[in-house]
């Protein structure tokens, strides 16, 4: 069983990579699936998933003990346990026996010992906002600077996570087998590029 | 012309990788052979260039201003004209106009707009010790530890010149095309792979 994970900054094309990769070598794609099976676990609306995954903030201990009340300690309650659900989604993949691309939620940390093709896909601040601006919705009108913004907050949380499930750094090259910056270079060379990466890889 | 530059930490195989893509793709290849260039141009020994080029510490004006005195200055004179003569023999290098591999010295910011292919090894400590330790002379005895200090002193050193020639951060994933880890995939596999990435990137 072949896995490659998929690590990305926002706005870097990380998840189009990974379903392109996917699509070409005939693997599984996991990504918002993942997010589906949580709330067919949970009862939750998957939309409340993904939003309370994507807030996570690491606090010190006295800030938690300050921040323990209320709404604020049903929300980090709620963000543990689903970090904890989503953890057991994800470690369950393998069972199923499948070559699968699996994008973020740490799926390199959580299945290292099947030994996945680590990618990390990152770009320049001004690509990124681009990518963003060009795939937005209607209901997404924001300026440069705002989705600066939002780019280093979503960035922020996923080194969040990462940081509380293993030791190394979010976007460290060490963590991942390579990483790949797609400022100055097409997705339509990248995805074939990887592929044959990942191939070599596996040893195919 | 296609020019791709290999930037590399060391220990990291770095080299390698440069030598067997130049081979595959048959390009020329650029390492030595510009410390060979610069040797000529000055009369000095090569060892000795490469020697004065690998010990390049960047120090604020006020200790330069205390350093400027014997020994000191004169070695610094010597590592600013090394670093200007070896620039130009860089800068001269597409003048051939042959695709080439080009191993380290800043290749990817002096030949930026040739639009190269810039690729950065890099590996973990303990496997950069390992290979120190596999390809060392018998001269060259050292604990791990000692292997530890002289991979981190050049890899400073390295970082340092950068610095002197490019707002960039060595090392920094989004100042190269791709960045590739050695520690758990054989060379073997990375080098068809970029192979495959710089065909890609240069759309043959």
């Amino acid at each position: 069983m072949r896995i490659i994970t998929i690590s990305r900054e926002y706005g870097s094309g990380g998840r189009e990579i990974g379903q392109r990769l996917a699509e070409r070598l005939g693997f599984e794609y996991f990504d918002w699936e993942i997010i589906v099976a949580l709330a067919t676990k949970s009862g939750l609306e998957a939309d409340f998933i993904e939003e309370t995954l994507s807030n996570i903030k690491l606090q010190t201990f006295p800030m938690d003990y300050h921040c323990s009340v209320g709404r604020n300690a049903s929300l980090q309650s709620n963000q543990i346990n689903l970090l904890l659900e989503q953890k057991k989604v994800i470690e369950n993949i393998p069972i199923l026996g499948k070559d699968c691309v699996i994008v973020g939620r740490n799926a390199d940390v959580l299945l290292k010992k099947y030994k996945p093709f680590n990618i990390f896909v990152c770009g320049s601040m001004e690509s990124r906002i681009k990518r963003c601006e060009a795939r937005a919705t209607k209901d997404e009108i924001l300026t440069a600077k705002e989705w600066e913004k939002k780019i280093r907050s979503i960035d922020k949380n996923r080194a969040h996570v990462r940081e509380l499930l293993s030791g190394s750094d979010w976007g460290n090259p060490k963590a991942y087998h390579l990483t790949i910056n797609t400022s100055n270079w097409s997705i339509d060379s990248i995805v074939p590029s990887l592929m044959e990466c990942a191939n070599r890889y596996f040893n195919i």
